[in-house]
């Protein structure tokens, strides 16, 4: 018997849909004799875990960008993992990966996966593994591809982000200093917005828990909107359409106040401000920019080496708080980019 | 006593501002001298005047493009007019021109005014004076830029237009057309319907009041709907979002649906069908293309000319009818440009 064969590999499925926000039923706990890899393919043993708001829309059913998680099946979900059993020679036990390992201790990747680039290396002199879940992963892909190939800001433009304490809002508000705008973050309650401004560097902040959203933009942003990238929607979304300046651009990347939704989605109702404005409201989706993310990565390790970029993680320990975790998401409670640390090595 | 002194101007002005749909009372009726043109200026007979829904939204007070009408002034309306009286060299008794002349049957046009392009000479070779208020006119303007600036159609794309049979549906729709696409219009009633297939040559039309829009876009857009040219808003433009296809443009013209609303407006509820499908919701004025009308006119009376492009107006008489002409606009009553003829010549 292999070392191998005497692991156990604990998961987290899908039990059942969620309506609303997803509780303790809607996972089903099971573990399962690890394999070995088949050949051409890897066996991974995950560290992290990335924790995001998209995973809510992959619990239901229906048409999205990516298909529905089905019932029974492991939780999808990004990590970065460590390889432990090689039969693809471009991979050495050892390299750490990033990779979809799912909600489960190890991860069998097999040869077409890996071919269809499902995989890669990542370079820890760039920087740490959860660096790579968060300003070298998606989100920080999100945030570049977003705010520089949708929002196209100008210096000297005036940049607004929700979420801005998030994993992604940190990126779009960083990246858009770096490229010389002005930068005012929308985040729930004071330590988040006087991180953003003390550590991040934005230029204001708006507490959307401490009150008026509308008079905090009036505020802070004199000239109007001309990039907002959204990543919360509802209410938030109507105020800053209320802001825009002309020819403003709105990334629209997420709308975590809606996920949880058991009503229809709540629909931007100042949107014929994109009218009188001559403005433009856009959605991405990161994946689309996956043959350009070397060059993204490379640029913001940059910007993290000389410390222009931060780059700031909540780390929850033990795959069996999953659950739990995935709600903080939802609360607003995580501060920073939601990291679930599966083992340490 | 000049022959001008003897002429008394009959106009309608906003007596109040309207809660919801406009009614008789929110206007009043006046009539004065008509007075010479002062030095570098014209006096202008109103001959007919453009009837659009965006007359609504200047009846409301608040910012938007363009000032709201003041509570006792005139209402604005563009028109074509004749030259009856100048003090200007570049315009000659008798000129037919297109100008913003209000809803009075004389209009003096100052000096200032002219500088600023804010009348021209028509050229009746090109079209009827009708035809220089639909689709030489604003509502011609507004499809030709906004489906080709703003949708940026290719050949062979899926081409969805609401208020198909109004002034600027039937613009795009002819237009995409010409351009290559498959057209697809959303109309109010059968006879609407087969005119715009019959007569305007649009491959489909959904007719929204005998049901199913969802269901009739899904038949006669197989392959998604890569622009949607929205005139209305409300539950048409969420129904439509249900079938966008990856990369798709929308461009928001207008939202008759909502102008009239005493609650706030509908907003579009599936909007993040945007990111799902990497589409775009984009606003235009058309006033923001001047400068290219020229260029614009001369391609769109070629159309004319060759037969390619029809030209379909509803012609209402007497400027004292102007209350109730204006809610046909609001009913989908009015068949083709809305046009109120003030007088014959």
């Amino acid at each position: 018997m292999s070392a191998i064969a005497t692991l156990t590999n604990h998961q987290v499925r899908l039990a059942k849909r969620p309506v609303g926000t997803p509780t303790r039923d809607n996972w089903s706990f099971t573990s399962e004799p690890v394999q070995e890899p088949s050949a051409g393919g890897v066996l991974v043993k995950t560290l992290a875990l990335s924790l995001d708001p998209a995973m809510r829309g992959w619990m239901n059913d229906g048409k999205s960008y990516i298909p529905p998680v089905g019932i029974d099946e492991v939780m999808r979900a990004g990590g970065i993992g460590k390889v432990i059993a090689s039969e693809n020679s471009k991979f050495a036990v050892g390299d750490l990966v990033s990779a979809t390992v799912g909600v489960q201790e190890y991860m069998l990747i097999a040869e077409d996966q890996i071919k269809r680039n499902g995989m890669f290396k990542i370079d820890p002199r760039l920087g740490t593994p959860n660096q790579w879940l968060n300003v070298l992963g998606m989100p920080g892909m999100t945030g570049y591809f977003g705010l520089l190939d949708i929002g196209l800001p100008k210096p000297g433009e005036t940049v607004v982000v929700s979420g801005a304490a998030g994993a992604v809002g940190q990126t779009v508000g960083q990246l858009a200093k770096i490229k010389g705008c002005r930068v005012v973050g929308i985040a729930g309650g004071r330590a988040k917005c006087d991180w953003v401004v003390n550590e991040l560097g934005f230029d204001a902040c708006v507490d959307y828990k401490a009150g008026n959203v509308k008079a905090g933009l009036k505020e802070h942003c004199p000239k109007g909107v001309d990039v907002y990238f959204d990543n919360v929607g509802g209410d938030i979304l109507d105020d800053v359409m209320t802001r825009l300046a002309r020819g403003a651009r709105i990334i629209i990347c997420g709308a975590i106040s809606q996920y949880n939704n058991t009503t229809p989605v709540q629909g931007p109702k100042n949107y014929l401000s994109l009218l009188v404005n001559r403005a433009r409201m856009e959605g991405m989706v990161v994946f689309d920019y996956a043959d350009r993310f070397p060059v993204a990565v490379a640029e913001m390790a940059g910007y993290l080496k000389d410390g222009r970029m931060k780059s700031k993680e909540d780390v929850v320990r033990g795959l069996e708080t999953f659950p739990e975790a995935l709600i903080k998401l939802f609360t607003g409670e995580n501060f920073g980019k939601l990291v679930l640390q599966v083992a340490d090595a």
